[in-house]
């Protein structure tokens, strides 16, 4: 039996978590499934900005450290990204990118063991966890990197292993870790797990604390709708964070930030991570980015990313079949993300030409279209014009238009 | 003979400088002469935020990475400070903060010469880069650090000598190092110099090529106006980028970011300096607060600078003579950046009574009052009523009011 664009209605009309979708400002005519590189506008960002550039810089100027808050900026965004994660108020801190924030955990948390070598990683992780991790073990002496394919993981674990670097959700496939069970298989075999929520949060419900989980950083720009290149945040659980010296140190992260002293003293707590000055426009823009969740808890937020999955997949089945989509994201939604992935021999001029016509998804190379399923604004008549729209590129073979062979910087 | 407002206006009056001031949006009745921590707000930055998050992130969303030029605005920016730091475009790249881009450039650089196990600063430098310092050793294997006062800095520079990290302009007493002097100095004894532009780029006429400077970083926030927390710029010599292997790597300063593979390959240039996504709202006001300078020649700014600080001094020397103000700043411009600064046994009171008195200096601990010169936006006649004020305040006793005395996190 072939799913209606009534019934896809009445899902819609049952929704509720439908309201949501007026927290943004959605451009005309585009559906955004982008999944996930740039979360949309919220829509209390944009007068965020205009307090922050005129009122709070422009007319406050310095004093705007003190008298709105953005001194502790780091802290409090970090607290309000902490119920979205599973983890407390004081575990998580806003600062600096992912690709950073991972060279600080990773460094620090390495000395921890000195005896243990081996930093261990999956093949086809999210490519600047590798490039950094690559980096940071010669930071350490005597570490190393070894990346191993992702059905090796667990088996790699071992008396060696220092630290295991992972991506709760990939980026490609959308395949999802268990985080509880991996974590304690490298806990017992004494090794610390180190997990790039980039994928996850915001998307997945995620519980670091009843999973295990000691150390994280994660993205601003996807799922928490920060902004373009919104800094990212960085977890520590509270048991560990005294047992950590960052070998990245800056002011910001110092006991006594303007006694102005020669010496190195960790602040206590989380703060310690932090390093430079944080880039105050961007930080407000992801703290309203956050508040977009408020009142939308993430249970029902993945229930609805399910059934718009389930929805899309079954679309594409009825629509789509005989054109060469294989689908690469898991069907089970405890082993998934909220994100869809399809290998596609074309898949780039696809992605060209779904743009073209109004679908926002993106192309991973070498041959992945992937799209974004954001419960907060998307609704289940989204997924259905989106999939009418790409059966309509597959049919006529519109995607051979050679104007969508040619390829910008960021593709 | 006493210098008279008359004399003054009539300064204000010749100055060919005098139209730039319209081109920022300064707070009413207040002088600001923070010095500076924190630049004001050019006029075109508010629309070119107002466009950057309801049209670049709102409409164009994930496009506007190719379409309005995001991925190459850290080099685009660069080269647009290239000209006031008298670097070539190629040369300058814009990411991180100032202590990030410190430890990449420690890190990479202390790497070309193993057998030299000194990094050697100077006691009393800005503390973030003490701190830096005093981790990116430890990640660079048999490495130390050494902090000697700065009248013992050319001395220690010897063949233990790897890297000299000095900062251009000295926060706090305004000090200048002969950069060209020094990074010779440095060089015959076979070590590489980082400079620290903080206090520098945009207050004093920079020539970095013509000086052999190889490795620098600056700040953005200052007097380059880019607002709160703006990223930081980082320079390397033509000669020496390719000679570079960052330690602290990520996929934007990667060869081919978007081919996703697991293997680290440096970008040609400048590029592999980069590490994650930049904050591209703050980046954006960056770009705004480099544009101000447009026009306006370095040494034309210089010369104002030079008047405005004399100006100063000599009407501190006439109004305020016998309450404890000590210049600590040098008299010679060849020999100072920017800004001047006097000790004062209460000198935190004493800022906090100017600033309820609307002129913006800071207080730096321990004893300290500075004052920004910033000939963009500054008159004669703002000194003169800044010191009149001053004056005030101290003939009267006003920064005895016990609410001066009550200290902000940020002070």
């Amino acid at each position: 039996m072939s799913i209606t664009l009534e019934r896809v209605r009445a899902m819609d009309a049952a929704d509720p978590l439908r309201h949501l979708h007026d927290r943004f400002l959605l451009p005309d005519n585009i559906i955004y499934l982008d999944g996930n590189s740039l979360g949309v506008l919220p829509a209390g960002t944009l007068r965020k900005q205009q307090d922050m550039v005129l009122n709070q810089w422009g007319h406050s100027l310095i004093r705007s450290w003190n008298d709105h808050g953005w001194i502790d900026a780091p802290q409090r965004i970090g607290a309000k990204i902490a119920p979205l994660i599973g983890a407390r108020p004081h575990e998580v801190i806003v600062t600096d990118s992912v690709t950073v924030n991972l060279f600080k955990l990773i460094t620090a948390a390495a000395a921890l063991s000195p005896d243990r070598p081996v930093l261990l990683s999956e093949a086809g992780n999210f490519h600047t966890d590798l490039h950094v991790a690559s980096g940071a073990v010669d930071a350490v002496p005597g570490m190393r990197l070894e990346v191993v394919p992702r059905d090796a993981v667990e088996d790699a674990i071992g008396p060696q292993t220092n630290l295991l670097l992972l991506t709760h959700v990939h980026y490609k496939s959308a395949a999802r870790f268990d985080m509880a069970g991996i974590t304690a298989r490298a806990r017992e075999a004494g090794a610390r797990t180190i997990w790039d929520l980039s994928h996850s949060a915001g998307a997945v419900p995620l519980h670091l604390g009843r999973d295990g989980a000691e150390l994280a950083v994660g993205c601003g720009y996807k799922y928490l709708n920060g902004g373009p290149g919104a800094p990212a945040f960085l977890y520590v659980a509270e048991h560990l964070q005294e047992a950590l010296t960052p070998l990245l140190r800056g002011w910001m992260g110092h006991a006594t930030p303007f006694a102005f002293s020669d010496d190195y003293v960790p602040a206590p707590g989380i703060a310690r991570f932090l390093a430079g000055t944080p880039p105050m426009l961007s930080m407000a823009a992801l703290e309203c980015g956050i508040e977009s969740f408020n009142g939308a808890p993430m249970e029902a937020l993945w229930a609805k990313s399910v059934a718009l999955f389930d929805l899309f997949a079954a679309l594409i089945d009825e629509r789509c079949s005989g054109h060469a989509l294989d689908c690469i994201s898991p069907p089970d939604p405890d082993l998934r993300g909220s994100h869809i992935s399809y290998r596609h021999p074309h898949a780039f001029a696809l992605c060209q030409a779904l743009i073209a016509d109004g679908v926002i998804g993106d192309f991973r190379a070498p041959d992945v279209v992937r799209f974004g399923i954001t419960p907060l604004y998307l609704g289940y008549e989204d997924i259905w014009n989106a999939v009418e729209r790409l059966a309509r590129i597959l049919e006529t073979g519109f995607w051979r238009d050679p104007r969508f062979a040619v390829r910008g910087k960021v593709t």
